[in-house]
Order: structure tokens, then C-alpha cells, then sequence
């Protein structure tokens, strides 16, 4: 009857040293998510070796980000959303240029040829919604509008970013290239996002009294968690992201009646699953393939490409929020995160990239994601000065 | 980026699969576990193969059952506990005794020889606190004195049920046994139990303020989680099952002035883990192996035997109780649930039970768990009505 025990140690290790970590960079007037990321690094496998990697805490790792972006949803309001559409696709688009155009540059002049050199540059395309959508909901900051135009270029970037890989992928390893299946991808994925966002919202906004029908007194909560991962799941089907599709669930359903039972209902949810996600993120980096100074130099010259282009073209693209806000888009457009992790785990296995390339793109991932938050954190507080009731939620909503 | 999506439509399934059942079942009036347990069985490999054994799914269903006899744990008082401690201390006893020899007097008497007979009867002794703890949850019963006799023998049984397949799997594998390490084995589990039952409690009891100690808003629920799952990994180093440990903790957790508030916040995380442990449950279910008259008659026979066993072995411990308290425990202490699933994977993995006594003590098990509910509720709820306020927490406590 000891089933299992080896799991439940690492589920008790990986949970106890998020704590740790996101209570000593608090400390340090850090946001939490960069002590949970760095717990993460020091019990992974390339230091302590104190976690290693597992089919089941990936699964938990992903059901944390989905809860986080469902969340994140719940907290921000359709329509809201739909007045800073026009920023949010411009910040999308140039987001994913900007990086996608620089980083083919230098691994084509670090000695990829350009179909290898395209793919490389994918990996520099993805912003990773989790890292900011948690810094935001951390700072309090989910109802600004610099955040909705955050949350919602990150949908666009992950659309175009979904593409993109398609069309690499389909580059490096020689097929042809159908522009009129590329065109039917973008419509379905398109589709999919508009007719959840619009139909959906509808659907929702009527449906307040069914919630309440089932005998479960927690079935405004169960059947929205149902939603939650119907969508996560149907998302991948359509080529995204599942916290796309677990995004979409928290939008919709905040037009629900129970929004504020149901937001209240996901903080234990979160406190429970979240942390599984950032400390796993944080595990996979190598530290022994950087360990000399050529690596260390690579390192720090694709973070710099990686952090200087999601910058401009996020500042770019919401320069209509003027220069300040623009700032914060682009910063929050920064971390890479886990989606870096996963195309350079592509690239392995394609056997595009060297291990040597995979850790550096991981690490870069890693670095962007663990920069951003303090930044945000700065620019977030240095602005709430100027903002009515600036610090009511500066530690996250209170529960109870 | 479809990363995970096979596990994100399981995820799906499962969990909606728990709620359409408990839903059905909760309208015929009966207790939800048994309609989340039948779902399991129509959507596992056996009927629709919707959903395959995985491994990620079965830790969910730990981190389910854990979670809910935590959340049993806080509901429990400690000082009430000790006050049953008697009367718990003989139902757990006379519960293991009593279906132990009558397991081995049914299996030597289809053929086993008594090594073997005694490693089928121990299919027989442990009891599920998983199934009991539930019902009793969902009819708002877990403060009656019976619950707490049921909920404390559970304990004792799984130390006694833990001996006694050491010594069985033993004596089986003709190995010698040796009374000294017996007793050192017993001394540990009892101390573990008596430790944290006493030194714990003292020290939760001193804690609260050090509960609020952290940044983190959440953090008396994340300290007392992480307890959970500290207490939990711990109880299988002693060889007990995780969720006796898991029970510990909310039994300490439940001595902090931060009760009520972690009472509420644990309900959200029940809704969306426990599902994924009876629904799992329910997928282990053989049906090819039970479709002759002959094992169907098996079936009947060994079910009979466990619910008898039991229910006696319940009753005569639980007698200063009055008969319908009696009767009560008795019932409570049936189910055999995962516990014999356990037992009966051992036995085919060594060997001593063939694929068809395998289906049968399974399907033993998972019968007792489905019977239990509904009898119980019955007894539970025409007992409420000579009680103050019977119906109170009827659907379970309400949140928000």
C-alpha cells in the first residue's frame, strides 16, 4: 500500500520549495513567480537533482497554467477586451516580426542555413502568457488596460506563432508548402477563438440559472471547470495553445452571474496547482552546457535579440496607449517561457539543433521569463502612484 | 504546441463523466460517489474504453483521495477522536479478525492451499476510508459519533491490514517471519499515528499566527497542503496508506484558529480532484471475467462474505453505541474499494491469483463500495430525523 510514495515526495518537494522560493524573492520585492521558477532550477536536476522530470508533474504543471489562464479570464471582461482589439493585433503581429526577422538573422550568421535559420527564429516568436498573466494577476494588475492589451496580443501571438512553426517545420524538413492549407489553419484557429468569444459569451451570459441546476452545491464551479478543460483540450485540436482555449473559458465565463463566487472558488485551485507549472518550468534548464564562457557569450547575446525585439514590437504596436503604457506591453510581451522550451524541444528532436543550441534557447526562455516580472513589478507600482487605490489588491484578492 | 492534448480530452472525460453520474444518481437519491464510481466502469476499458489506465491519471486520483481525507481531517475534531478511541480501537480490530478468517476459510475451501488462502483473505480486511469518509461528508454526518468511531477504526485497520500483508506476502513467498521485526514494524506505525496526533496537534495548536506569517495571502492553506502532502509521503515510509497521513494532517490543521477558512477553501480543490479517484476507481472493473454464471456465483458468494464480515466484525466492536449506532459503523466499515484493488494487483504480480480471482476480488471491492452508500444514507437520514437540524448540511457544506 506504498503505491505511489515516490510521487507524492516529489509532489511535497516541488510544492514546499515553490513556497520557499516565492516567499524570499517577496522578501526581496520580487514578484513570487521568479522564486518559484528559480526553486525550480535548484531542485531540477541539473543542481540538486532533487526532481526529476515526470510524466505526471508535467500533467500537473499544465493543469496549474490552465487554472492560471482560466483564472486570468475570469478577471478580465469580454468587452473590455474588444475595445483594445485594434492594439492588441497590432502589438501581436509586430510581436512576433520583430523577433521572428532578427533571430533568423543571427542563427543564420552563427552558421544555420536559412531553413534551419527560420526555425531557430521560431523559438524566438512565442511570448509564454503564463509568466505575465501571473505577474499581472499577482500585482493586481488584470483590470488595466495595458493588460487586456497584453492578454489579448497574446492570443494573437500564439495563432501566428502556431502558424509560423507550422510553416518552418514544413521548410526544414523539405515538404511543399500549401498556402491554401495555411490559409484553412488560420481560418479554423480564427474561427475557433471568434465563434467561443462570440457565441459562446452569448451562451454563457443566459445560462446563469442552469449553473445552479444540479444538485452539486459547487456546480457553478464544476461545470465551469468542465468548460475550462473542454476548451483547453479543443484548442490543441485547432493547433493552439490549450491556456488559449482556457483563457477563452475564463472570459466567458466571467459573463456569468456566479463571476465573483467563481473567482473566489479558483484561488485554493491556483494556490494548489499553479506552483507546479513555474517549478517545473524552472527544472529544465542545463546548466552544463553553458558552463564556459562561448556559451555564456551566445547566451547573453540571444537573450539581449530575444528581450530588445518582443520590446519594440510590443511598444511599438501600442504606442496609441502612449509611451509609458506602450513600455509596459512591451515588457510584458517579453518572457518566452515554457513555449520557447517546447519549440527548442522540436528542434531536438528534428534534429535541428544541437544540445548545445537546445540549452541555450532554454535558457533564454528561462531568462526572459525570470526578467520581465521584477521589470513589470516596477513599472506597474511606479505607475499605480499616479492611479486611484493603487495597492487594494497588491497581494492578489483576498479570500475569505 | 498540441503538447498533452491526449491527457487534456482524459482529463476532460473523466471529469465530466463524474459529474453527469453524480448527478443521475444524486436524483434517484442516492449518495453521488456511487453514480462517479459507475461512470468510471462505463467509461473505462471494460465498456466504452474511453478513458485508458495512465499514470498521470492515478496520481490526480492520489492527490483526490488525499485531498478529501484531509478535508475530513479538518472536519474532525482531535478531542472527540480520542474520546471513541475504545470503541474504534475493537471495530477496527474485530473488523480485521473477523473477515480475515472467514476470507481464508472461503478461499481454502475453493482450492487455495493456506498460504495462499491467508494472502486472499487479506483482499478481504482493509477497509476503504476513501468511499465511507465521502458519504458521510456528502450527508453532513462527520460529526456524529459515529463517523468518528468509523473514521478512527479506518486508522487502526490500516495499521493491522498493513501487518498482516507483510506477513502474509511472507509466509506466501516462503520466506522465514520474524516476530522481532513485526513488532518493530507495529511500534513505528503506532508511533508515527501517536506522534502527530499529539506533538502535532500541540504544535498547530501554537501555530496560528506563524500560519500568517508568510507574503503569501494564501498561505495558511498552502502550509497546511504542504503538511498534507509531507504527512501523507510520510505515512507510506511507515507503510501505511497515504490518505491515513493525509487524515493526520487535517486533524492537526483542524486545531488552528484558521479552521473554518481552510474548511471553505478546501471544498473548491475536492470538487476538482476527487472526481478523478472514484471515476478511476470505477474504470478498474473487469466485465470479461465475470460474464459466466459460474464467476457471477464466485462474485456473490465473496461479496457476501466481505459485507458480512465486516458488518459483524463493526457491529459487535461498536455496541455501546446502541444497535443503529452499531449498525451504522458496521455498515461504514464495508467497503473495500481501492484497498482490495491494491491487494489483488499484488497478488497477481506475485503470482498467487489467477486474471479471474483478480476480476473477482476487484469487482468484490468495487460492489461493496457501491452497496455501502445508498445503505448507509438510508440509516444516516432516518436516524436525522429524531436528531436537532437533520438536513442542515445535506448536499454538504456551502460555500460562499
Amino acid at each position: 500500500m506504498s503505491h505511489g510514495s515516490d510521487i507524492l515526495l516529489s509532489l511535497f518537494i516541488v510544492f514546499v520549495a515553490a513556497q520557499i522560493g516565492a516567499e524570499i524573492v517577496q522578501r526581496l520585492k520580487l514578484p513570487g513567480v521568479v522564486g518559484e521558477i528559480a526553486a525550480g532550477c535548484v531542485i531540477g536536476p541539473s543542481l540538486l537533482g532533487w526532481v526529476q522530470p515526470a510524466e505526471a508533474l508535467d500533467v500537473l504543471a499544465e493543469i496549474g497554467v490552465v487554472l492560471l489562464l482560466f483564472s486570468v479570464g475570469l478577471e478580465t471582461r469580454l468587452g473590455e477586451m474588444r475595445r483594445v482589439g485594434p492594439s492588441a493585433f497590432l502589438v501581436g503581429v509586430l510581436g512576433v516580426i520583430i523577433p521572428f526577422v532578427l533571430g533568423s538573422l543571427w542563427a543564420h550568421g552563427s552558421g544555420f542555413d536559412w531553413a534551419k535559420s527560420l526555425f531557430v527564429a521560431a523559438a524566438f516568436v512565442a511570448t509564454s502568457a503564463g509568466i505575465t498573466a501571473r505577474v499581472l494577476q499577482e500585482l493586481g494588475a488584470l483590470q488595466r488596460q495595458e493588460s487586456r492589451v497584453i492578454l489579448g496580443a497574446a492570443v494573437i501571438d500564439d495563432i501566428l506563432a502556431m502558424l509560423l512553426l507550422g510553416v518552418v517545420t514544413a521548410m526544414q524538413s523539405g515538404e511543399t508548402l500549401r498556402m491554401s492549407h495555411l490559409a484553412i489553419v488560420l481560418a479554423e484557429a480564427v474561427g475557433f477563438v471568434l465563434v467561443i468569444g462570440l457565441v459562446g459569451a452569448r451562451v454563457m451570459r443566459r445560462s446563469s440559472a442552469w449553473l445552479e441546476a444540479p444538485i452539486n452545491p459547487l456546480s457553478p464551479l464544476t461545470i465551469v471547470l468542465a468548460l475550462c478543460l473542454g476548451l483547453a483540450f479543443a484548442s490543441t485540436q485547432f493547433g493552439l495553445a490549450a491556456i488559449i482555449g482556457a483563457f477563452l473559458a475564463g472570459l466567458i465565463a466571467s459573463e456569468t452571474d456566479q463571476r465573483d463566487t467563481l473567482e473566489h472558488q479558483t484561488q485554493p485551485l491556483l494556490a494548489l496547482m499553479t506552483p507546479f507549472f513555474f517549478v517545473m518550468t524552472g527544472t529544465r534548464i542545463e546548466f552544463s552546457q553553458l558552463a564556459n564562457a562561448d556559451a555564456l557569450l551566445s547566451l547573453a547575446l540571444i537573450t539581449a535579440i530575444a528581450i530588445v525585439s518582443k520590446l519594440v514590437g510590443g511598444f511599438l504596436g501600442a504606442l496609441s496607449l502612449g509611451s509609458r503604457g506602450a513600455l509596459i506591453v512591451g515588457v510584458g510581451m517579453i518572457p518566452r517561457g515554457e513555449v520557447g522550451v517546447v519549440v527548442a524541444s522540436l528542434g531536438l528532436a528534428a534534429g535541428v539543433f544541437s544540445p548545445r543550441t537546445y540549452a541555450l534557447i532554454v535558457a533564454m526562455s528561462l531568462l526572459t521569463a525570470m526578467i520581465t516580472p521584477p521589470v513589470l513589478a516596477i513599472l506597474l507600482r511606479s505607475k499605480a502612484k499616479n492611479a486611484a487605490d493603487p495597492t487594494a489588491r497588491h497581494n492578489g484578492p483576498p479570500v475569505d
